[in-house]
């Protein structure tokens, strides 16, 4: 194995280490040392890769939104109409947030203050909007719906299912969100199109 | 001024300047001799009342919990129908964090593990479920409504609202949750009681 590659190895060892840990621990309770041992990668590896504590929080922030960024684009890439895609990206966030241990540690050390800033929520409820607006331009929302009250309650409802999911992952189940998007589909979408979106989402 | 009421006012000093730099600064770096010169307190008063910050953490989740549960007993009193009720409640607890430092660092510090562990989100869940299942009673709710996706779906909304609103509290403000409660009461409750709710809450 080449000496570049293994050092990527390494490092992606170490960032889902230390995932762990944060998860488990809290970022304060975390130490490199366990996560160097965690990761059977010796300190001194693990300080050519992360100075400190804040680098390594840092790295898994970065890889959870790169995750989270490519999943939904993916989703968004796809030829559905806006409003399932919207339900595909809900349930592939859910579902990362549900399996991939970097991107749950990410969520949490990104509302923490840790590593980069981006505003997730925010971008999140930009994206919303954009989709709405795309399913206002084919006729797809529901006569007299107020747009910015959709908007504001879809990111509402999905920013609760995250913060509920961190303790009890059946929040974030697929069943949960199909019930959801059941329940107010009816009020979003135009009678026409109603049958025609899966509400337990098309993205698998 | 008796002792034993200096001692109280002294307390309550201590816990709102500690709410105020809890919310401000977060647990970690939060100190007790920033505390005790925001109170206008000696150090020696402050430790006389609190020995450690995790038992002003625990302090101010004590007030913020019991000043919930009292405001929402309070909704539950009043001579109003369960929907009325639930779109009250939601509006008064919206209004104590967007106004009531110790309730807003309560909750915060509640979520983080600090202090008393009573698990508000479970009690509010608990609280909806109970209100809609009243609701049934009175045959308010609409017909085929999936009383479990209601409340799950409400639980999580508000989650959200909260989430929102700590680093923007227009989310918690009485137009946003009147215009939440307004899109969604006709997916939740039977035409004949909907005229008489007030989305903007009857609270005040």
């Amino acid at each position: 194995m080449a000496k570049q590659e293994r050092a990527a190895r390494t490092r992606s060892q170490l960032i889902a280490a230390a995932a762990d840990d944060f998860s488990r621990s809290g970022f304060v309770r975390t130490n490199l040392t366990a996560i160097s041992r965690r990761a059977r990668v010796s300190t001194g590896a693990l300080y050519f890769h992360f100075e400190r504590k804040e680098d390594l929080a840092a790295a898994v922030v970065h890889e959870a939104v790169d995750g989270i960024r490519s999943a939904v684009a993916r989703v968004h890439r796809a030829p559905a109409c806006a409003l399932q895609r919207l339900i595909d990206a809900s349930h592939v966030i859910a579902q990362l947030l549900r399996t991939d241990s970097v991107v749950k540690a990410g969520v949490l050390l990104n509302q923490e203050g840790h590593g980069p800033l981006p505003d997730l929520r925010r971008e999140w409820h930009a994206h919303i909007d954009r989709l709405l607006a795309e399913a206002a331009r084919e006729n797809a929302l529901a006569p007299g719906l107020s747009r910015q009250s959709a908007v504001d309650f879809i990111t509402a409802s999905t920013v609760g299912f995250e913060a509920l999911g961190r303790d009890d992952a059946s929040w974030l189940s697929r069943p949960a969100l199909a019930s959801f998007w059941a329940l107010h589909l009816p009020t979003l979408a135009t009678g026409r199109i109603l049958d025609e979106l899966q509400t337990a989402g098309t993205d698998d």
